[in-house]
């Protein structure tokens, strides 16, 4: 493809890109398609002559674009937003094109600097100690690929400094700290290292947290047993339900463990730092004073298109002493001298791609009022959805909704026989219903209530105009609502809500069919309404 | 930016690429910015509000073009090439546009879907055994960021391996072999996972390769001290000159070790398996024999844009086993059905990018045939600059040349007082000079040679009109030439040549100027002739 051709080919994409934006609305979220599907259109070797491009664009129609999950689509409620805004993609654009595997300053100056310079913009958004900064020359940041290998690089950095001041301690005498609620990157990390993972259990009273007195009974059981906890991966809003590790008594028990790193994992509501607002409810003083790395991911509800996770170190030796092997290839007089960072030192890889323009390209185009007016719009619109579950006596909240998450199921409430088919009947789920059976008779078992809420959400799976997702707290399994999209507006909740409601009362009213010898049982220990 | 904002926006990014390639020719290969340089240009902080686009674009093209280093140069022969064609920009950028992280197939079905088909791609187009195809449901291969990611990646899973079939071995016996030449991958993944790493000496005289001979008797070495190696990574194509290990000795070891790991890190080399007469220099038998995981990036010397390292592995339960950690919001009837690759549990973190579709790009655009004469150009350029280097005295090669690769320097005979500015002077290189010094008078040391051709690549280094990259060959400094930009022409192949020589008698008479003495101490040994 010479230059003209990539013109009109180039054109021709982002005009393909601005269909599928226009039409998204109306486009399913989930792809119908079944496991399989595309070896039937895609020959199974590469094709020995060079085909015509608008023949492989219109494939890339035909083909692959039934296959995608819309994650912008305004009816994605699942997993975590992944961002997409039209300036990251032109950042990736750009970005591409200039191909620099970006390892070191020399490689590409502008790479490196630009990552400096947006790292520093990042942690004035997110209002991060100055030590964080890269213009400290102490701690600083880079951009990795995922939470995972943030995670991953926290954790290698912690066991490099601890080996390094307790040179006796046999590896498999480590253990990485998370809790039951941390994302799969803990036991990820774990696997990866091959060092053993403690999961500190967490209650449902305290909203799934790590509390400072279960740390501490952890630390003290293991340090009893000659075992080295040395780093603790603390979650601000965790996968399942947004919970936030309580890192004001988190603070209080590390001061007694000085060897403890704190990563600071807050992959997805880290972004909501840029709010003043939300600074006291996600310890940001407390991430200032204490946290050896902090890590959130742009490339979830921050508006930056995969990838684009930040990670920042309090001391970037810290990563150079885990990190840094310069062969002789790589050596620079610029790298030398000390005058500039070499970013291979501060990640896994050798290369990388020039991910801080499309950073630098959202920031800019929306400014700061710009971000922190999404990062609100998303908290007012899930404030909105919770409103709207508590006018139903079929669905309710299983834990305190987090910013823009909130996780819910049928309650066991809902499975009394009553008529609850009402959107209105909420009074109903905390008076007698008209068959008053006792509390004891209308309380269904756990397994009982995990089977028709995975029914419940087996019903949502199969719809294709809606995307959930499920997760399991505790022993309870729920199901997840997350706002993300830029394209998500109220109506589109009002609308989620409807068909939550409508599955609810499918989902329930298959359970009651399937069980009608339970259903008279219930009703057999009933007493008469008075 | 709303939909017809940003096919403005993105039509004018086109543009400048467009521009860019258009101009490239003529622009430096080298920025000639200082450390520094960008932080005059952007202010320290994000704007509050958002800013205009125009204004954005433009202080791309004023602020950060003249800081990158232009891989894409027809006169860049430094490092390895980063493949940058214009199937894999447009690749790129619809892949941002769907932005899914393809972390399992129900996440986004054709992510998951085309990078199967894509990876029998390439194994097809690089001849790989059976056993290696996704197709095979036994072996198969994913995407990765980087070799380093591949490297890293097969380490674990062969530690993983190891420890599973001898629990006994404490980690600190284990081991991973490399040799002196290998990639820093190695010494990164032993750094990364705290593993102790051991390069084995190569010989000049083998073209710095690994042999046979000197694998085993590091594995009875380490065996004889309780040491337990598990995994060689060896390399076909080294970074410093292209060396290839040899692979049919080391399959001959590796016999007599069942347990250890053969990972064949190709991530230069690998592409030119595409082409069926260099098989057998590549060790193609061998690798579809006996290796356990083979990796080539296609985004250094194959067409596709970074990233874009394939990994390979010939049982996919031994990167399953190692990898796998599935959380209950993850779980999907798909993946639990066992229908669907689920490629989280193929890498190290759990988001990735949809890159397969600029590798469907660029092999549909190319075809095979397309795809070998690229390979083909770049080695016949290579071929060209060779037989350049063989007409003059004043620059030598130091190894057999590899592919595209050349490594040279000025060689001892270079200091000879004799005119030698003659492009056409070989002949005097073997014969007697007009001086006709002794010949180990014309012998300055591997200390005086090294200054000399430092001087050498400093004076290259100070051009911003070529890039070459250095490297040290069991301590002789030498300088490096790869061809591999698509825009490369002979003429651009037999200007670096005129430079390399204007640039050799450069150093050569600095030297002189400054070592008088030496000189005259070298004529006072030498002969009358006779």
């Amino acid at each position: 493809m010479n230059v003209e051709e990539f013109r009109k080919a180039g054109y021709a994409a982002i005009d393909r890109i601005c269909d599928h934006f226009t039409n998204l609305q109306s486009t399913p979220v989930k792809s119908s398609v079944t496991p399989g599907y595309l070896a039937q259109h895609i020959p199974s070797t590469p094709p020995q002559q060079g085909e015509k491009w608008e023949q492989i664009l219109d494939d890339y129609s035909s083909f692959i674009v039934p296959g995608l999950t819309n994650w912008q689509h305004p009816s994605f409620f699942g997993f975590f937003p992944t961002a997409c805004t039209f300036e990251g993609v032109i950042g990736d654009l750009l970005a591409s094109s200039t191909s620099n595997p970006g390892f070191n300053w020399a490689s590409s100056p502008a790479c490196t600097e630009l990552e400096v310079l947006m790292m520093d913009w990042a942690a004035d958004l997110l209002g991060l100690h100055k030590d964080f900064f890269n213009s400290s020359g102490k701690g600083g940041g880079a951009i990795q690929v995922t939470a995972s290998d943030s995670a991953l690089i926290a954790v290698v950095a912690a066991r490099s400094q601890y080996q390094r001041t307790h040179p006796e301690v046999p590896h498999e005498k480590l253990v990485v700290y998370t809790t039951t609620q941390t994302h799969s990157l803990g036991l990820k990390a774990g696997k990866v290292l091959g060092i053993n993972v403690r999961a500190i259990e967490v209650e449902a009273a305290d909203q799934y947290a790590l509390r400072g007195h279960a740390l501490r009974r952890a630390l003290e059981e293991d340090t009893a047993k000659g075992k080295h906890p040395f780093i603790l991966i603390a979650t601000l809003g965790t996968t399942s339900s947004g919970a936030l590790d309580n890192m004001v008594e988190i603070k209080d028990v590390a001061k007694d463990y000085p060897s403890l790193w704190i990563h600071v994992d807050a992959a997805w509501a880290g972004v909501a730092l840029s709010c003043p607002e939300y600074r006291d409810k996600l310890y940001h003083a407390e991430i200032n004073e204490m946290a050896t790395s902090f890590c959130t991911n742009f490339h979830k509800w921050g508006l930056v298109n995969f990838d684009c996770s930040t990670l920042w170190v309090r001391d970037r030796t810290l990563l150079t002493e885990a990190l840094d092997i310069t062969p002789p290839f790589l050596r620079t007089k610029e790298s030398d001298s000390g005058l500039v960072i070499d970013y291979r030192n501060w990640h896994l890889a050798l290369g990388r791609r020039f991910r801080s323009l499309k950073l630098w390209f959202v920031l800019r185009s929306f400014g700061v009022e710009g971000f922190r007016n999404y990062i609100k719009r998303c908290i007012s619109l899930n404030s909105s959805f919770q409103h709207k579950i508590a006018e139903t006596s079929l669905l309710e909240i299983v834990t305190t909704p987090s910013l823009s998450l909130t996780v819910f199921r049928i309650p066991p409430s809902a499975l009394s026989p009553s008529p609850t088919t009402s959107t209105s009947a909420s009074a109903s789920s905390s008076s007698a219903s008209s068959l008053a059976i006792t509390p004891e008779a209308r309380e269904p078992t756990l397994e009982t209530m995990n089977l028709v809420n995975q029914a419940f959400f087996s019903r949502l799976s199969s719809r294709n105009d809606i995307l959930l997702t499920q997760t399991v707290l505790n022993g309870i399994f729920c199901v997840r609502f997350v706002v993300g999209s830029e394209q998500t507006t109220i109506n589109d909740v009002y609308n989620a809500y409807e068909i939550l409601v409508k599955e609810a009362e499918g989902a329930i009213e298959d359970w009651r069919a399937k069980n009608p010898v339970t259903l008279s049982q219930v009703g057999g220990t009933s007493k008469p309404t008075p």
